[in-house]
């Protein structure tokens, strides 16, 4: 690792040793599911659309935690809708070099009725961003049930961040 | 229409003509439907009350997509909302020349139990704003499926747009 | 109040004393209740995580608006969530003083079926950001129903607001 230091000593290189150490490959950022672009960066802000647990264009998981999915297919979910936040964010912005911080993530799960444990649901997209982001990675988070989300799946994460 | 290039060679002047290309006269923008301001300019940023399908005052469309309304119904409805997002963007700031761009839009739609196709009906506000605003009606989207919105409105649209 | 100039003639000094004349203290800022941050600040702006009516860590609201709780009970909570949002932006801020406005206020109401009435119940929170913080609470406010909220509550709000 020390031979590797011009890369690693970026934020843009110790994100990619994080990864790498807890496992984790991006995957490709997923096409907008509309007429719509995937980030949007404006002034210094980054808008992202609502993120999926989508892998290679397909979605891994369908319905609503409480119903036929467990909380921990809910996490599960939630992570890889992280994962394409990140994959989204290194896209649009090239290089993790130019994110200053998260600053807003929304987390939406799709809940039978009776479930409303969705922070529980959300730690686990939340803790993703610090272990890979550190403290640019910290975040005020709004979180909401819903009956159903678009195309039946069961997370949607959107996020506002800060670039430089 | 070289006889009034002053007009026409704006931005504002363009998408005047556009709108008029495509046959639309953007409505009165609506008034708040509670103790608040339909929109808010900070730091060059405008901030968009909840635009509904309303046409001088009252709700052209109610219920649920899927359910008493079908998706064209529900894609009429988007349409209407969006026009009425444009007027009070024009309002906000006196003219489009000072829309840089729409940043996000969130997209909310009143869904009957089964319904998810949500970016079907949101796509045709998205192509509204491209039609009339060009690049700067490029944004990211998220969109959210409810089993009801407020006054029974069958779609909802926020927007954050940067100003110049 | 004239011996104590020095205080009142500040915004964070009229906060107080319009606090005290309606007989409001504000409550400690809730913990977040989850693994995120109760409020960021980034490059001017602060984005609050979602509020609720929490007082002393407990909620003390349960449920949805138009079922087992009344609109005034509705109205309740969302003034207790606006009280915490007011809590949490000082607490961030420091003082009243580096507040330049609210941007957006998002409402949301957990709704029995067939309840849609949602601007009744949020104009209990902008009418106090407005008592509270004049013109620098005016706000573009976005509502919306759901079948239930995280945790069983009835009323979170979201607030994006600009510093100095």
């Amino acid at each position: 690792m020390a031979i590797d230091k011009g890369v690693s000593s970026s934020f843009d290189g110790m994100v990619s040793q994080r990864l790498m150490e807890v496992g984790i490959v991006l995957p490709q950022p997923p096409d907008p599911v509309g007429s719509y672009v995937a980030a949007r960066e404006e002034a210094g802000w980054v808008y992202l659309s609502g993120q999926f647990p989508l892998l290679d264009g397909s979605p891994l998981f369908k319905g609503a935690v409480g119903g036929n999915l467990t909380i921990e297919d809910g996490r599960d979910a939630a992570r890889l809708a992280a994962l394409n936040v990140l994959a989204q964010l290194r896209r649009a912005l090239g290089t993790f070099d130019r994110l200053a911080g998260l600053a807003r993530v929304e987390g939406h799960v799709a809940c039978a009725p009776g479930f409303t444990d969705v922070p529980m649901v959300l730690d686990a997209a939340s803790a993703l961003f610090r272990t890979v982001l550190g403290d640019r990675g910290e975040h005020a988070r709004t979180a909401f049930c819903h009956a159903a989300l678009p195309l039946d799946m069961p997370v949607e994460l959107v996020v506002v961040a800060k670039s430089d």
